[in-house]
């Protein structure tokens, strides 16, 4: 200790080294670096830690955020290539992992990224026991099964970030079709994050009012009006955004935030995620899809039975059978 | 259960019942209601329970608050006559306590008070063992002594809310004389809170410039600008208040719930607040007196050591006499 | 100005006095400073100006207000009994008014209010000619309806408090009995504020799952599980509060706050406030009733045309029947 | 319109189109951008446009923010080439500018960025002529004189991020040092951006504190405990974070945040930002340095006079001067 510290300070008691509400991002890339700042700036969290095997950008980021910490009610900000770090978190979100390479299949990709998460899952369970797991790493839906196998952690305490960002963007789309704020716009898609997810048109309404009533073609072929193409720009809008910045960051940050917020205050508030669905929907298989479930610290305490079409059951099914077929292939 | 909830959701898991960061408000008067308010509505706590003996006041209120929850970021608010309702409270606000009554010695209030906190605090501690008690009560440095010695907690846990909120009447006086934000205002108002506090003139500055260094005669007799008055003020504040509006709540919830942020989110801020003094200053009674302090989820971690003149060091012994006199007169 | 001021600051500029989002809270009891405090302690504005006819207390209030500045991110406070203070207000919430008195119609409680308008809504309106004014006092629809007649204003930018009020304790009890963050709770009560408001249940729903789909008997007398009840307690609620605390504060002040909130963000959010209804469910006479309603910048920009049934239109054409013949007998 | 949308909603009112407290971020590097998430996250605005000259990345980043919107309090992001997308902002943040070349010199790499300014400014002024300017494009103190030179705004007006950053970064190391929250460890640093900073010894304090009290020799060679070295930390530090990680985007974003609010929610806060100097601390030239200065929604209302040492008045001397030689070589 300092001499001015000495004069300047008398110690009464050891300070505690954790806020209790401790976050920790693994993977340092734009999407956690992006699930990071959304957690700080928000106040989702005053304690975050930092976790990737890049020593250096990994010190470069810390020390970036921390000469921001007295913008962000002195926020407290590590990081390490240990694991060591992330000990005593509450919640973990993994955005770690490889992308497709060209010409790679997917069972391939899916066995890199298992590879990866085996090497991770164990020891952040071994450092944080009492955590949630935030998967949000590509596919999201597979990661998060092979994540759950991995951390011996019940069900209900993995999750991925599924299909609350697909939701979210539907929102949008809808709230500029109408001239309604987002957040008065309501819409699910649900299933696999991603090209197959499912928009659950019965759902969409403004104040109560389905536009389903008012439109009963809504988001068919026969539809005149073509709103079935919001949930195409919703399917294309990752593809979109990459082609155009190069990766996307800000939404899925946000998006992870609202979920992490949801946990770690314990509010019950529903969100899509990705959750063990066997049972639901009439599906046997151990898959990973979103539905909308109640969250809260105990992490997905409820899934909502949605009222679903024959079509859109349907379809559902298949995406399970789908992820059941490539889970099949993984060697754990 | 309803019909309608088992076929609108799947249990998956127990809901978790708290959020880790719960705060209980003990009594529900103005103050105490202002000091809820304040905490819910700043985001600073997303659980808090409420304690009064009025059961049909506390109902209301708690009521009141519920029907706001929507707006409050989905915060759970309980409230009861028993304690159980306050189990597991990272933080506990104590607002409770009688006031003076015409021709009482101050001893008399004291003791009035003193028996009230014996029917109380114990209860509290028994239900939330990892606590940390932040009295508001006045005469609130004795009463935090009072809380410390019946709760058997370490000194570093009883924190009484002392000249939190004199020092920030302090800064708003100051930026009306100067034109500039109260954040901006710096000054310390420090020692027992109320007509005996003492201003720590050498530390008012704006942007490190010491007022003192343009006007050495500040806070003076002689100085001609009377920016002593300023303290004057502050020591009237209440009062003023009182006498124009019938009580002060808003100013106090609001110094509070910088208190339960600076403790629940761990941040080390620095906050003059009311500690156990001996040792400090050339003081050696086992007395509370306000010093600015570094908090955190394990209370006061440190005390700023000021580098007072030997004037505000003998009004702080002063008061400290004062204190261990009246202290040795209680009866536990 | 004093020397230290002169010696520590260069004047480079004449500071702006006003924000830009400047809110006008006419009427300070515990509604209209339970308003005042949601909006700053929220920072939907960084200025407020109270309002009111006894000057003690104005000055109280705006004090104690002053002296919490520095946790409300410096947020400025004026009082005052004159008109000026409002000046270049862009929203001014109206919360003044008189009780009914044991014995006194409504007609005549509304003619006593209307007075008290009568002094007051051309002089805000003068002193702010942008503003958009938002009503509180009770009975809220009527005294909205006299408040546009005073004003001169567009219907647009008179808004009446409404049932957005009713709504969030109809959402948060929806959320006791679920299990279900309140924001996740999804319904409407629409028409009068008050006992004779109308529970829209086609529009209930979680997720998108309406209730009425699970159980289509819900808020009828056929409801073997009694969802009917929760419309009972909202209306009751009110008076609960008020028999067991002496008035509502807490929940009016956030409804308040969010409001103000769409409106000065521009938010293009959909509530249930209280508009000039004419045109909409077979009404045709000029009358205030609440509706989910786009706000904005511009006040309601949009009504949402909610799918009613016949007895759903029917209630909320008694009311607006009703409503025209009360004001019939308004003296202007 | 939609069928849909005429079917759901009445129109009353045009909507408006500005929230009135508009901010433009002109550049979309990582900079940019993390000047636009933290406004955005922060709520410091709910309107925000960004310009850049690549159309492509300007529409991917516009759509990403887009997709969060529904977590961003429904804020509205807009984005264009042309600088009509900017017009009737109230803030405009430039962070456009080329980086220094190998071999460039200092005088070279500025005019290429006046250039770059030239073909700017007076559209942004011509769009938006009340706004304030805040400029972070490097070297910040000579490309704000520019702006200021081109905008004809008054001064007050065209503002420099300058060492608001840097003054940050100070604070956090101190905490590091000290164990004390940054926002509760205050000190200054002033002059150029960069490399020949100044730190102002004399007012670093906690609570009133000064360290150099208690260390008399803090901040020169004299020191055993190598205090300065934090300076010099400061110093090092964006050239460390470049070298780490490849850019500095998230303290700048949150240092350009913080100046966003004092200046849109008129706080009058303190902030050590790039401001014309004549007639500060003896420097007689148009330049502009960092100094601390009073914000609010005029821009610079007041400069702090801080008491220097002849030292580090010298210091500053020489950095003006130099700023003047480079600025009287540039062609405009």
């Amino acid at each position: 200790m300092s001499e001015v510290k000495a004069k300047l300070l008398t110690q009464i008691a050891e300070p505690m080294t954790s806020s209790g509400n401790k976050v920790t991002v693994v993977g340092i890339g734009q999407v956690g670096m992006a699930c990071a700042f959304s957690i700080l700036t928000q106040n989702v969290s005053s304690e975050v830690a930092l976790i990737d095997v890049n020593a250096d950008k990994l010190q470069g980021e810390m020390m970036d955020l921390q000469h921001g910490s007295a913008f962000m009610k002195n926020a407290h900000v590590s990081a390490g290539t240990d694991f060591s770090v992330s000990a005593g978190s509450r919640l973990i979100v993994i955005t770690a992992g490889v992308r497709q390479k060209e010409g790679e299949s997917r069972l391939d990709l899916v066995q890199r990224n298992t590879d990866i998460l085996k090497g991770i899952i164990p020891k952040l369970v071994a450092q944080s026991p009492d955590c949630i797991l935030l998967v949000v790493s590509n596919p999201v839906d597979i990661l998060t099964y092979v994540a759950w196998k991995l951390s011996g952690l019940p069900k209900n305490r993995v999750i991925g970030s599924g299909t609350n960002l697909d939701s979210s963007r539907f929102r949008f789309l809808m709230s500029q079709k109408l001239g309604v704020a987002p957040t008065s716009c309501h819409g699910w898609i649900i299933g696999e994050h991603g090209d197959s997810s499912v928009p659950v048109w019965s759902g969409v309404n403004v104040a109560g009012v389905r536009l389903a009533e008012i439109n009963p073609s809504i988001g068919t072929d026969a539809d005149t009006e073509k709103w079935g193409e919001l949930h195409h720009q919703v399917v294309k809008s990752a593809y979109e955004v990459i082609r155009l910045k190069g990766y996307t960051s800000w939404a899925i940050g946000l998006s992870v935030a609202s979920l992490a917020s949801a946990i770690l205050r314990n509010t019950y508030n529903v969100h899509a995620v990705s959750t063990l669905v066997k049972g639901e929907h009439g599906i046997n298989d151990d898959v990973y899809l979103s539905l909308p479930c109640v969250l809260g610290r105990n992490g997905v305490s409820h899934v909502v039975k949605q009222i679903l079409t024959p079509e859109e059951t349907k379809k559902l099914q298949a995406s399970a059978a789908l992820m059941a077929e490539v889970q099949a292939g993984i060697k754990f």
